[in-house]
């Protein structure tokens, strides 16, 4: 048992807003002194922010990060007994390896600061360049380790992608006689991803203790979801924190057990609050169809922001049912926000009367007059516009671009239609009430642009579709793998050739908040223009 | 003097399309044997296209190159004497170095056939990992060298990025007895690139003579073009290919020398072509204005696709002067192109009388109602729309998302406003007419969204704007250094400060074409969301 009292500072950087990233850093050190701390882990590039592209090359951030490291070390003065491991941007000595043929010249560094004074640095030695990660494009790699002294205890540093390598050097630290691994973490929530972290750690650290701390909020497409913890070195998890940022302090015993769904509904919630906050708006506005996707992003808003800074807006067409009109009124009302109709003939007439329209031509125009009535709003009153569409429709370019697929963030982007009913039904369920309506969960998808239209005239049964579409975008799998699942092959290569025809709509598409393992976006980079017949 | 008969193949493959990329390949092979080449040398992965992205991952397309290439193998039974140095990608027996934290599956690779045979295969040792490439996160590096001979001459092979770095593994070669180094590339126009690939080539083949194969044509944003080179042991150019895809049989002596405005204005024509063209698509339509940005695009779309698939646009507003609609005729009728007049009030009246539209609002409305009519155009009669935004706007965000952004191609989006200029005059120029009126070129730049707007009115002057924006973006200087070149701070401030706020906004944009060092898209990768005071 280690008799070191133990904290993690969850916190939600702002990238390059190094005053503010430091400012919070010190009252969390000066919350973790006051309640006894001995040694406070913060998460992957604390003070920075992470990830942070490539502003990582420009000498004047790295410049103003030393400062705030500065600032930051002097207040750790007066805590006396405090150690505090603190991520940050370090300038590199020297270039990379002979292998690394990037623009860095920095290295992803965690710092030892103790009353005053910096201990040591220990910078990233493993650099992702997977999915959403660019880190050996990014930094500098490092090659040594840190080992320094709690009370006695040998302590070292490892830095995320350090934990999930070969386990090698987990025994060489063991054998060297380290007690304990602390490991900031820049770790993005995906669904079922904290027993994969679980693994990672045990794997690395056979023998000693694993420290795990990792930032909370969202950053873009990412949302990093907390949930930093302490396996004993038998692997058995001590302790797990909360989602939130702030302040935990160990408890052995105290393991926080958020289920799934729940972790899922946070994290969408927090990418989309995030992007608003740190941006600087607080207020969103969208479309209600009466349908399912914009219900749920809807509340999901509500969740973000509160129901007074969300505006609902029906858009109905001369095609509009009056049950969808009906759907979307009673969502507002059950939400508690504010709701406007916006009829949008007069300008489906006016342009028709400017030019032919026929067919698809004929859909899409409604879709995008919606667009310039919703941006409209958005430009005069302040409010960001969410765009609804789901990961099923978005994969098979079931949308119309500068239309429905128009807005600055798309909350539920990562959600196939499958995840969008489920979620739907868990809203409901977790407020206990029926806050989007039944009707809406339950009816027939449509998108309504012409009279009778079903979603599944044009596309497979969302059961089949979103399942070959997890197999080929988030499993890898080839078609003759899905194939051998049980589904058709002429599916399978209609659905692999409209995903492949869809890409630069993608391209053009709003970010969202991840929660699979390859979602659309940073972390799936395939070209625009491609022609092959895939197995 | 290497006594070796050597030719050049510039082919323009197609991602994935391996079937006809093979069969490109074997045409120009037997060509090549027809007019005695004994070494002919292939761009870089020419059987299965660059720049892959992560479809490198995919084993079905391995499997599709493997079975390419054996293709192209057997072609080259009867071609007697001839040896053909062609890129592919292949399966790696083992994964990369532990430093390597990716996905990859293949290797960059280039084989060497001969007569039905395979003498041996080199894989790319030095992956770039940054700007627009990502070969360290899709591909594994090679690790060994391939020396074969062809008449007694030592000849080894290395790929793009092997020859950019130190010149020791030139010297090694070089003491290897190696004459030759003939190297396959994927490489990008940029200006003045071609004094950049000498000085490369060069430093790394001291004592040897180097034969740079390149590829050509357009490849989503980037443009491969082609001008292959051969250079002797003193580093002197022996002789230079043309632009355009091909054979080139080497004749020492002869050196393709086209000039700077020439190359970028073919580099520009052939993104666009080759974009339609590998997408299956042979019409454009654009908006034209009367200014100078829609000019330049249209006269670059003649010249891709043919006046007679352009479509030009006029979409004039209650704020529309009489003359740009005069200059937007006049230069339709030049270019002898199709042109239509939709006047936008019906629907500007409509949107009017269902929301209220103050300020951006109402600037905002009338270019997003120009999106609709042109998009309804394109989705009724099936062309692509052409977005005529340019870098300096993109850059600081004068434009209006889903409006004038909107489109399938940005065909000058990395021009600044300042090459627009030149490259207008150039047009010109080049064709002995005024192609695009001098009025469209000397007037000051408006948008024309409210009476008397000028750009000028809230931007810098376009001369201080876009040497700032070059040295910001493209040669990553800091704000403190650019005030040293004698711009004001304030200005310089401003200016990186829209930057940053226009980051989202490019983020949905369409591809162009690259020709500069740093251009928006893929090679520069940086967050949504950041706050930072910039030095």
């Amino acid at each position: 048992m280690l008799n070191i009292k133990l904290a993690f500072a969850q916190t939600n950087p702002v990238v390059g807003d190094f005053s503010n990233n430091a400012s919070v850093i010190c009252e969390l050190m000066s919350e973790a002194h006051s309640q006894g701390t001995e040694l406070l882990v913060f998460g992957e590039l604390a003070l920075s922010g992470y990830p942070m592209g490539d502003f990582s090359y420009r000498p004047d951030l790295v410049a103003l990060c030393d400062e705030a490291l500065a600032t930051v070390v002097a207040h750790s003065k007066t805590l006396s007994g405090l150690t505090t491991v603190l991520g940050h941007i370090a300038l590199a000595d020297s270039a990379g390896p002979e292998l690394q043929v990037s623009a860095a010249i920095a290295h992803n560094s965690a710092s030892v600061i103790f009353q005053g004074q910096i201990l040591g640095r220990y910078d990233k030695m493993r650099l992702p360049n997977y999915d959403v990660f660019d880190d050996w494009r990014n930094f500098v790699p490092g090659s040594d380790e840190l080992i320094f002294e709690i009370k006695g205890h040998k302590v070292a540093i490892a830095i995320c992608e350090d934990i999930w390598g070969p386990s090698e050097r987990g025994s060489r630290l063991a054998a060297l006689g380290v007690e304990l691994v602390v490991v900031p973490n820049g770790s993005p929530f995906t669904k079922g991803k904290n027993a994969e972290r679980l693994a990672a750690a045990s794997n690395f650290a056979k023998g000693m203790h694993l420290a795990y701390a990792n930032l909370s909020g969202g950053q873009d497409e990412l949302v990093f979801d907390g949930q930093s913890f302490l396996i004993a070195p038998d692997g058995v998890l001590q302790y797990r924190a909360g989602f939130n940022p702030g302040l935990y302090c160990v408890e052995v015993g105290s393991i926080d057990v958020t289920a799934e769904p729940e972790l899922l509904w946070s994290a969408l919630v927090m990418g989309l609050r995030d992007y608003l906050a740190k941006t600087g708006q607080t207020k969103v506005v969208l479309g209600l169809s009466g349908g399912i996707d914009s219900a749920l992003c809807a509340a999901l808003a509500v969740d973000a922001v509160g129901a007074s800074n969300v505006l609902g807006v029906g858009l109905p067409s001369r095609y509009s049912s009056d049950h969808s009109l009906r759907d979307a009124e009673q969502l507002a009302q059950n939400l508690g926000i504010e709701y406007r109709v916006v009829p949008i003939d007069p300008a489906h007439l006016a342009l028709e009367s400017m030019i032919s329209l026929h067919g698809l031509a004929g859909e899409n125009v409604q879709a995008r007059i919606r667009a310039v009535v919703l941006m409209g709003i958005s430009n005069s009153e302040g409010h960001l516009l969410l765009t609804t569409g789901n990961k099923s429709e978005l994969a098979v370019g079931y949308s119309t671009v500068y239309g429905d697929s128009a807005g600055g963030f798309a909350p539920i982007k990562d959600l196939f239609k499958t995840d969008v009913w489920a979620m739907a039904r868990y809203c409901n369920e977790r407020s206990g009430a029926e806050l989007i309506p039944n009707e809406s969960i339950e009816k027939a998808p449509s998108a309504e642009l012409r009279p009778g239209q079903l979603d599944q005239d044009s596309l497979p049964d969302y059961a089949v579709l979103d399942e070959v579409l997890r197999l080929l975008i988030e499993e890898g799998f080839t078609l003759s793998q899905i194939t051998e699942r049980g589904f058709s092959r002429q599916t399978v290569s209609e659905i692999d050739r409209l995903v492949q025809r869809a890409e630069w709509k993608r391209s053009q598409g709003a970010i969202g908040t991840k929660v699979s393992k390859v979602a659309f976006g940073r972390g799936r980079r395939v070209p625009l223009t491609t022609r092959f017949e895939a197995r």
